[in-house]
């Protein structure tokens, strides 16, 4: 019996990873019913994260009305893994980029109070470690928000509180943190992230990441020295110089604070904590066949976390490992070497890029269904007919 | 050492027959050069027949200045095996439907004389045997075209020589074939085409081909009856009723005059003679793999003689066939059961169709590699980074 293991990135606009398992299961299953498949949604730290870890732990979802990055009141999910009273909140749930249109987005505004008030309600109900994930936040208020949801005061010159968020940044003078929420210091605390950029800088949470939360070029300098001025604010309270480390910058300078405040702190590439989670190098290695994905796959991917780092632990278990994607680009030569045997398309006739993305589960399920006719054309010449 | 057929018949508007043989062979070799190949090109007796037979038999292409449908000057090929003195000619080469764009379609006035230039200078070259493959005519005048350009006379009521095209048929009164060339009977013809239609009727040449060729609705009546006019002149001529044999609907009621006019006449199914020329049946017995194809693969095409006729060959012989297309339509379980394993699209983004004809080689070319890294996926974990 043939086992395969099912461990595809999200295709963004188009399917969750949990979808996207289903998917390639169902075409799989097309195919030859008896098949064992196991399947792992993985994520980046980034949106899916939830999703991945609640399907791997079998944990729960928990539901709150909290607020977007705008103030409006939204329900949002974490994820609650009893057992180990453990929490999921993923930066991207309340305040993430799919909560805005286009049109919406306002990093002067945007703030993670949402993420905050996700944390608080799951510190509530008895959190003894909190797995944060980091990425696709709208906003770049470097975590002040949420934190302000857990009782952390930003004060002005003036000595009164401000509301936080991308531009409230430049105006912090003092910040009290003995007002932070006790449990949250109570609790373990795990950073789940793929991203290394420092705060500041060339490399920053402004200048890589703010365009794309609607920082216009015109701005870029003014988001950059408010980030700088809080920075120095918050070193000189914390004594501590955290704006180089990597991933300071993650989520809009979220880690920035995340790594000056909070004191039982561990941060984890968002995949690798997944794949161990998941153990994902186990099941692997006694798999036939690995089958990954990602909407699009292109020379960045190659350095990335998701289907790369699933290549990669096939390739050190000798097990051939293939992707479906919506769209490659570039020299895909490299994804040989890093054990991506083949990358195959899913479109599979003439279409536009919106009928692509809306039909993708149907896609990915009819490309798994022919990849399984082509892997057994070899089962012998006698045996072509079943 | 891995031995594959390619036999894709056309991919109509994007590549040829030929075309697409070299396209697939390329994509094979950028997997592994080592491999061995043999290319069939294969036709139904309309466009591409020529050069799927020439392929066959390593035979030359030679030119003629000829007429097109509508009298214009051209240049159009023919095949020449010289070894046994064989011409090929198609219909498709002077009296085609690619010879006109759209707007100048015209039954009425288009002829296949040209397509009776061509046969007249092979046998002026000294052909002993003529394959003439019937499909994809822009005419409806029964073939008279050619046979004028061979010496029959075609006559009025007041006995004098018709100019034939779709509209003179309902004038002929007369016709006088002790003209016609001499050397056109001391020939062997075979006549290649898979269309099975009678020459009238509701599934003859006008009603089933007369619309593509340009015949409007408020016209077919006055074709068909003019056809029929045509028909029973000829009969009565010859002392042969042959308006309902197979084919003589073909390439707008062409078969029907040379079923009445040819004494040395044989008809082939146009994918049989390929495939028997082609000696497919022995070489496709010895293959491990048969990759065929076509630029559409519908409900229609698994009653058809191309890709199908492939598959069953492969069928019988108990080796794997698949089948690369550019969109395919409906329930494809039936062709499984055709002996087609797989129908694997080219596409591989979201594309127009436009776009997907301009690049069919190379989506073509891509496809083909991608469909050996995943039959090689089983050659051994341990194999997996060659």
């Amino acid at each position: 019996m043939m086992r395969i293991i099912v461990a595809p990135d999200s295709y963004k606009g188009s399917m969750s990873s949990a979808e996207a398992c289903a998917a390639i299961e169902s075409g799989v299953k097309d195919y030859d019913p008896s098949y064992h498949i196991e399947s792992i949604p993985i994520a980046d730290g980034g949106e899916g994260t939830v999703e991945a870890l609640v399907t791997i732990l079998e944990g729960e979802i928990i539901l709150e009305k909290v607020f977007d990055p705008l103030g409006r009141e939204v329900t949002a999910e974490y994820g609650w893994i009893n057992e180990t009273k453990t929490a999921i909140v993923e930066t991207a749930a309340a305040s993430g980029l799919p909560r805005l249109k286009e049109e919406e987005l306002k990093p002067s505004a945007a703030s993670t109070y949402g993420t905050g008030q996700l944390i608080q309600a799951a510190l509530e109900r008895g959190a003894k470690r909190i797995i944060l994930g980091l990425g696709g936040s709208a906003t770049v208020d470097a975590g002040t928000g949420c934190f302000q949801a857990l009782g952390v005061k930003f004060l002005n010159d003036e000595g009164k509180e401000l509301e936080m968020n991308g531009k409230a940044l430049q105006h912090v003078t003092k910040i009290e943190t003995d007002t932070i929420s006790e449990l949250s210091n109570q609790v373990e605390w795990i950073i789940a992230s793929d991203v290394t950029n420092p705060l500041l800088g060339p490399e920053g949470a402004i200048s890589v990441f703010g365009p794309q939360k609607g920082v216009s070029a015109a701005h870029l300098t003014e988001f950059e020295s408010g980030m700088e001025r809080y920075a120095s604010v918050v070193e000189q309270h914390t004594e501590k110089v955290v704006r180089n480390y990597e991933g300071s910058g993650a989520a809009g300078g979220f880690g920035f604070t995340l790594f000056s405040l909070l004191e039982n702190l561990k941060v984890e590439s968002g995949f690798e904590l997944i794949a161990k989670q998941g153990e994902l190098e186990k099941l692997i290695s006694d798999a036939d066949l690995v089958i990954t994905g990602e909407g699009k796959i292109d020379t960045q991917t190659l350095y990335g976390k998701g289907p790369i780092g699933i290549a990669r632990l096939a390739r050190k278990a000798r097990v051939p490992c293939i992707a479906f994607t919506g769209k490659s680009e570039g020299d895909m030569r490299r994804a040989k070497d890093e054990g991506l045997l083949s990358v195959l398309p899913i479109v599979d006739e003439p279409m536009t890029l919106k009928e692509a993305m809306e039909s993708g589960p149907e896609l990915l399920r009819k490309a798994s269904r022919r990849c399984m006719e082509i892997y057994h054309l070899k089962q012998g010449k006698g045996e072509i007919h079943k």
